[in-house]
């Protein structure tokens, strides 16, 4: 059976795509990056694509679930879930693309001109004899001369790597060179030598979005910048606490403690990294460049620095400035003169990938009034008006992510994500459309939501105890959401007072560091032209819901954009163009932080934006 | 008892040294280095001092072995043997003071300007608090720039050291930091950071000449240019091969074989640095530079670089160009932000320890000719003249070590060094006075040089059979310097034909490469203004012995220098001296070496050469 033509709109890319396999998998296999914020598997619904032309598999019941009739009727699909029965014509609605590429589509920006930190150079030397008694180095380095390249920089192991190859290889080979970072920290000409590969091997690139639970990797050519590979895997440091506060008391009780911090991760990633590998049958020493991306403690304990200055106020930094790290001193197994790249940590609870999703959103014109919220258990909020910055980080809490709720779990099967009352009657939806048995972060936001819609909650978040569903146990009111006999396996699944409470405090906090801003700036919300919500629980969230319990403000849903791992994309941006390195530094310098908790109002902003509503 | 004050001249520094305490102990202490072969144990006769005013211990019987009666009429002393009674005045000739200083005494050139690649800046930082959120890092970085100096890049371990030792030593410390080379590497102003230290702390230095058989070491203050300990330790590696060539073999056999000359190597140097530490109380993260010379095979060694290609035709170093390596890459326990420069090879028989050579002759005005010896298993031969250096490597062997001589061992106690035949009669002086029991490298030559002037041997090397002391053993004719009754204890000491060969073999090699320079420059032996023999056994060698059988030319004595470990001196002289490496680069890129395998007329001027006789 022929390979299908898929032509994909407006980005202008024609792909060959093998029957039965889905579009989605089709789409990043040729470094299209579709947002997919559920990895694949049909439950998220943020990868949507409409037939213009040719036919596809039928439509699956996830698809049913996951799109509006009348974006059946204008044939959207889920690229997750239809694969090419003919060649196709697909065209990428904007929120389907993940920020970089949208900007780019958009014509908010030019496209990203390519230029990473390592190149290739192919040399073929003479081989050494009586009248030409160079050594191999000097060979090397003269071909560098004649390419307008300087002197090689090189690790002894290195060069021993490049004695050896040149022999075995009749004097050819292809050099990963680090190119200086801009502004130069090397003289003009420098080269740093990162791998010597066999001639027409690729250079790959590797960006990590390190999360506190988990670690978002991409695999990138670097000629072409092609994602190649990506994937989720979760963050081992979970086994030494739930969130970075505990993770830094585990560290600050011993130096081998510290040290388990570190390794368990580095570990981690090699792991993930050899998959990637044998995905696309490369070797781990064509990884010449890396750059990795996280919260300050996520970004000290990938470092092995110390984090006690972390876990006390005023809670500084070890380190703020960008830092380029040998990889091998880290651990990593990757070429072995690669190196790390991490921007710059904003403040103690604001990191370099905050500063990365502030990267991402430069495609957005110079003009425009930006707010970039990244929804975690620290919440980093920024403001960006008329070419000023100010940032704020907030303690939200791990409710979003399930902790901290009664019933509460991780976004899985099975885990209530959208909750509807309708004349008193609950409709749940589940992940997966499994029978729920438990509830996620933004089922228990839209659950909040349509509680409060309902008459069920006031606006102080107190249960009306002759609300119908609302029951007293030990004296406290509940909200049964799924009787037993609902769940189809016999558990209930309810929204206490108290979980209510955590999303008073979790909404309250965002609030506040967006208002907090917004009066920094002397802005009204509808100053601000755009909404940038990054991070995974920022993409599944429910926008009418954040609005009608009063986290976001009421302004128009347009203007709010849900853009996915902008972390990653700003990480991926860097491992492509040195001059977004810069940007980078430049954006970080820039940002005027403003610490919350020292903040003259901040307990009144606070206690007003708990209450419930939309303002 | 109080101490005594010794006035040291021309150099014009006074020094206090305890009773009892040796002068060339107490002149070492005080950082003047006096030449002293054989380490002062009275037997080489070349710390020569003149007393001229106060009072010193009675001479010793070394002292009336070693100077010739003139000299002690004249108030000569031996330092390594003589101590202060009162406050003395001596004078110290121009042959006693190593290469750099007698240069500088001799006002050829200014005195060596102090400017290290590492220097000392004390900080004191004002803590963290909730106005003032700067990372570590920052805080550091503001001080250095307020002291004109630019941001730090260190390794991740140093900036966690950092970190811990601020807040330990409430915010203050004594940075050592890496300057730029000159011309520079980094940017204007970056500054790497070698090591934290408290306060006050001194930076230190070390030097080392791994030759092949013995690594000579300095440790030197960084801020005063004192050397506060040397010493000598044999190299490691004669457990794996005598010389380079037979090690190069055991490389080859294996990594691990290569990685074993390596470690056991650094694992030495480690050793002998913990000594020196212990014996002028610092410590070893004190060391914040280190510069080490060598071959180009123990400088491949220590770098753990390939030597394949140094053991066959044509001979090429894997690196020629200077290196900086981190001492840590190299397993060397230094500061933990140290680096080592190891300076340029020339070929692959002519290492960094000739360029140090060449370096350390600087001195010399530029419009004198010179030939600089560096004898050794290989003989590295320089020609300076107008501007040029002309340089060439001889395969001399190993008979002037004591080996492949029948009777021959190493320079210590009871080896012959001097031989004088007078009317038939063998007279002997071996080192530390001990009964003969074998021979070493200046003792063959005088004995060589002796059988010659009294015809026991003729210009071809043939031993006339009918000479006195002359007998036949197994038909071959040897010629009995000592005979077992005169040895003491049984053991006679006797010079064959072979011996004589494996010296005419020796003088003839190094002789020949002289005159091919020679030659190459268009100069007789007559126009050289300065012949600098370096080198322990060049600092041991009866120069007079050298001419007569024709391995030096019969130039004016005057005009021979035995400057010893001129390679120890040029490393430290980089050390101490940013300006004293870009020298030694520019040196090693001026140099056009001679490949005399490949050099048309070699045969012919070493057959000619082999013939003893002067000329």
């Amino acid at each position: 059976m022929p390979n299908f033509l898929v032509d994909l709109q407006p980005i202008g890319r024609r792909i060959e795509v093998q029957p039965g396999t889905d579009l989605l998998t089709a789409a990043q296999n040729a470094g299209v990056d579709l947002v997919a914020a559920c990895g694949g598997v049909g439950i998220c619904g943020t990868c949507k694509l409409r037939l213009a032309a040719g036919q596809l598999t039928p439509l699956t019941s996830s698809e049913e679930e996951q799109l509006r009739p009348e974006e059946i009727t204008r044939g959207y699909r889920l690229a997750c879930q239809a694969a090419p029965l003919s060649d196709v014509r697909l065209e990428i609605p904007p929120e389907s693309l993940p920020a970089a590429q949208r900007i780019q589509i958009e014509g908010r920006e030019s496209a990203l001109a390519l230029d990473p930190a390592v190149v290739a150079l192919d040399v073929a030397l003479s081989a050494p004899r009586l009248e030409d008694l160079r050594a191999d180095l000097a060979r090397v380095n003269d071909a560098l001369a004649a390419a307008g390249r300087g002197p090689l920089q090189a690790s002894l192991a290195l060069l021993d790597q490049l004695s050896a190859h040149l022999r075995r290889e009749g004097w050819t080979a292809r050099l990963a060179l680090r190119v200086p970072a801009l502004p130069v920290h090397l003289v003009e000409g420098d080269s740093q030598l990162a791998a010597v590969l066999p001639a027409g091997s690729r250079l790959l690139g590797l960006a990590v979005d390190m999360g506190s639970t988990k670690l978002a990797m991409y695999l990138v050519d670097l000629e072409s910048g092609f994602t190649l590979a990506r994937g989720g895997v979760m963050n081992p440091q979970i086994s030494y606490g739930e969130d970075v506060v505990s993770r830094i008391a585990f560290a600050n009780k011993s130096a081998d403690n510290r040290r388990l911090l570190q390794t368990r991760l580095v570990e981690t990633i090699n792991q993930a990294v050899g998959g990637f590998c044998a995905q696309v049958g490369a070797s781990a020493e064509q990884i010449v460049d890396a750059v990795i991306v996280g919260n300050t403690a996520m970004h000290h304990f990938f470092c092995g620095l110390p984090v006690e200055q972390l876990g006390a106020a005023p809670y500084v930094p070890a380190v703020s400035q960008p830092l380029d790290v040998r990889a091998e001193e880290l651990g990593l197994q990757l070429a072995p003169g690669a190196w790390v790249h991490l921007p710059a940590n904003i403040a103690g609870y604001v990191g370099g990938d905050h500063t990365a999703v502030l990267l991402a959103t430069q495609g957005y014109a110079a003009d425009q009034t930006l707010v970039v919220v990244d929804i975690g258990t620290n919440t980093e909020i920024s403001a960006v008006h008329a070419g000023r910055i100010v940032t704020c980080s907030t303690a939200s809490g791990p409710a979003f992510e399930g902790a901290h709720i009664r019933d509460g779990m991780r976004a899985a099967p099975g885990a209530i994500e959208r909750v509807r009352i309708e004349q008193g009657r609950v409709h749940v939806a589940t992940i997966a459309n499994q029978p729920a048995v438990g509830i996620c972060g933004s089922g228990i936001l839209t659950a909040v939501a349509e509680m409060l819609a309902a008459g069920i909650i006031d606006p102080r978040g107190s249960l009306r105890r002759d609300a119908p569903g609302v029951r007293v146990n030990n004296g406290k009111a509940e909200f049964v959401l799924v009787p037993p006999e609902g769940s189809g396996h016999g558990y209930e699944v309810v929204v206490t007072r108290s979980d209510v409470n955590e999303i008073q405090l979790a909404k309250g906090a965002i609030r506040a560091g967006i208002n907090i801003l917004l009066q920094e700036m002397g802005l009204r919300p509808e100053d601000v032209d755009a909404w940038i919500i990054a991070g995974a629980f920022g993409t599944y969230l429910d926008l009418r819901s954040a609005q009608r319990v009063g986290m976001f403000p009421a302004a128009p849903l347009e203007r709010f954009h849900q853009v996915g791992n902008a972390a990653g994309v700003g990480a991926k941006e860097m491992l492509l163009s040195r001059a977004r390195r810069v940007q980078a530094r430049q954006l970080a310098e820039r940002v005027g932080y403003i610490e919350l908790t020292a903040y003259p109002d901040f307990t009144r902003h606070f206690v007003e934006a708990m209450y419930f509503g939309e303002s």
